[in-house]
């Protein structure tokens, strides 16, 4: 009888081979690595030899234009990472030292990260086992027994602190559920700020992830989609807040010949021309790397089919997902086995592909179980718990198929 | 008779247009540009190729190996600006929310930016008039009568605060007086951290400057001696410091083939790459900047020589300067026209040299004038005050001479 971990190692291999076969020397597989095909090399060099590769230069400005031609959004300020796109958004988003701010559990450390980084508190809530994100269900029931609306503010009844935004985050590039959330957000007076740092390319009812709350931010780390080396933007139809972002990202400096006035702290976020070079390229590549990871999801599909204890993760209705990430979601056994074997099978098998050379990865540890995290208010996460047991995600890079 | 904005204007084009001569389009001078005359295009180039152009790569190891190599730091952890490098370096150092950090009000607004972004409360003093950094005379005046010492810490007899740390920044690349400024934080407890963001290059009794603190930072900016697009580096003797910088610049993850572990709050402030590749080149390039700029230094000397109401600042006493800003000092005149007066002619100087396409700029203005920095605890600034109006950085690229 074949186990799961060498079932899964089969229909990778199935998956995968006929693409590596044509690549000579390959002796693994990544799980996502970017892909420099289109005008990367001759932007970059132009870039350099234009000596404007630092703050300020034409491919920010173009990178710039085109992120908010491509999204959808009236504005995107390019800025050094995904994070600081996030600190600033929040910032932006009136969130204040004190406040609390909802993200989902099941994320990237770097969301709750910019929480803290603003001196807020992350409160976590739970998931949806569709989209991955922000369960809005959940979410509502949870806020209607835990906060209450006072003058203009909803406030958590056991902490006494204000709750200021709602921090969603489209898991691997798959948009989560934002119809519900904008509603919880215009009922409990939350402000929505989208982390999209996994979604570019990813449309909600056909408009791009990261465009629906007050302001949205990107990744252009070099594991997403495109890449810039590091880099990220905020995106936002308000001209007054992306003027902001513009201004507290490029250190609060006022415009002058040659004074030096900074009339706030600001911060030295900006997106180097040089790794703006790179985004360009990038950018006109990203039609084609969504087409191609849209085309290893169907293969994976294929192959997966036969193996009943494991669900391939699809574009949830109303999504058009990036298919960043591929995810194979392990199916819950009998509740006598639970959490606890599942993460066993799912280490098996992680364990079993690293061996065999295909790169894979469990979801992140739960940020409530993260130690700087463990004392955060949080919902119960039962899905968020049962998810982090149960998500491997798969060689995923453009070019696999 | 000539005047003075006539005179510095013309001593400038006698420096200059020997240079600017064998640069044919050229319309103006630019204040500090960087220079790709090496292996610049050549790394970058391998770089993509190589599709590490994110967080992790060769290049980001070879740049950290030989930035210490060449400051003489045990260790170097590039990260993603100067800023960030110190914001980092004053955790490590032990600042904590609610502490105050002594730094110079003649700086630019990194610098206390750095300090409030750990929570803590930058606390102004005086710089000397041979070296533009801090006056260790001015401050332990000022500590022996503001201070008191605890048990174990220096506290501010006014505000109750704990004063940690003391932050010196080597002005325009000219090494400050290390050591009166080291025997101070040695008597009142204060850790010394080095922000040499604008000295790479500059040594003081022959030892590089940012090595002389518990941890020390650079900047790769692009107006800075070597540029990496925008990147800094954090510089220190201790093995087990360093490696804390490097697991909290990036994000505090532990190392595991694939659990995402955060044991800490950290930061995504990792240098590319991509930037990394850059700096390579750059800093091979080091020596012939210095030499450079060393040249232009003599030549404003001898251009500026003739006329007695301006001094053109050279190294200090015991050290050697980079000479990253060539810096102009005018004056002080009789009493009665004080700095009012001082600051018009500064002002006709700059109108004049930028209208005729020779960029110049004055100081910055000093920290305790930004409307975010007025309410903090400061020295008295009498000589920071005057140099404010007089100084005027002349255009310092390499390769003018």
């Amino acid at each position: 009888m074949t186990t799961l971990p060498a079932a899964i190692i089969a229909a990778l291999r199935t998956t995968l081979d006929p693409t590596l076969a044509s690549t000579p020397g390959t002796t693994g597989v990544a799980l996502h690595e970017p892909r420099f095909q289109g005008n990367e090399q001759r932007y970059v060099q132009d870039c350099i030899a234009s000596t404007f590769v630092s703050s300020v230069g034409p491919y920010v400005d173009r990178f710039e234009r085109e992120l908010a031609a491509y999204t959808g959004a009236r504005r995107a300020v390019a800025v050094v990472n995904g994070t600081a796109a996030l600190q600033v958004a929040l910032q932006l988003a009136g969130v204040e030292a004190g406040d609390e701010v909802i993200v989902p559990a099941l994320t990237f450390v770097a969301t709750a990260n910019a929480v803290h980084y603003r001196g807020a508190i992350p409160h976590f809530a739970d998931s949806a086992p569709d989209t991955l994100g922000l369960d809005p269900t959940a979410l509502r029931d949870w806020l209607q027994t835990t906060t209450e609306r006072t003058t203009g503010a909803c406030r958590n009844r056991h902490t006494g602190r204000r709750l200021r935004a709602l921090v969603p985050m489209h898991t691997f590039g798959h948009p989560c559920d934002l119809d519900g959330l904008l509603a919880i957000a215009r009922d409990y007076r939350l402000t929505l700020v989208e982390d999209a740092a996994e979604s570019l390319g990813s449309r909600y009812h056909g408009r791009h992830t990261g465009t629906f709350g007050l302001l949205g931010t990107l990744s252009f780390n070099g594991n997403k989609i495109i890449t810039t080396g590091g880099g990220g933007a905020i995106l936002t139809d308000d001209e007054h807040l992306a003027d902001q972002a513009k201004h507290l990202t490029t250190t609060a400096k006022r415009p002058h010949r040659w004074e030096y006035v900074h009339d706030a702290i600001g911060y030295n976020f900006r997106l180097p021309n040089l790794n703006a070079a790179l985004g360009c390229a990038q950018l006109e590549q990203l039609p084609v790397f969504l087409a191609s990871k849209r085309r290893l999801y169907g293969r994976y599909r294929d192959a997966f089919a036969a193996l009943p204890t494991v669900r391939l993760m699809q574009e949830p209705p109303g999504g058009d997902s990036n298919y960043w990430l591929q995810t194979l979601i392990l199916e819950e056994g009998p509740a006598e086995f639970a959490n606890a074997s599942l993460a066993n099978q799912r280490d098996a098998i992680l364990t079993a592909t690293n061996d065999a050379g295909l790169m894979t990865r469990p979801a992140w540890t739960l940020m409530h179980h993260l130690e700087p995290y463990r004392a955060c208010p949080r919902a119960p996460l039962p899905v968020a718990e049962s998810l982090a047991q149960r998500i491997i995600n798969l060689p995923s890079s453009a070019g696999l198929a």
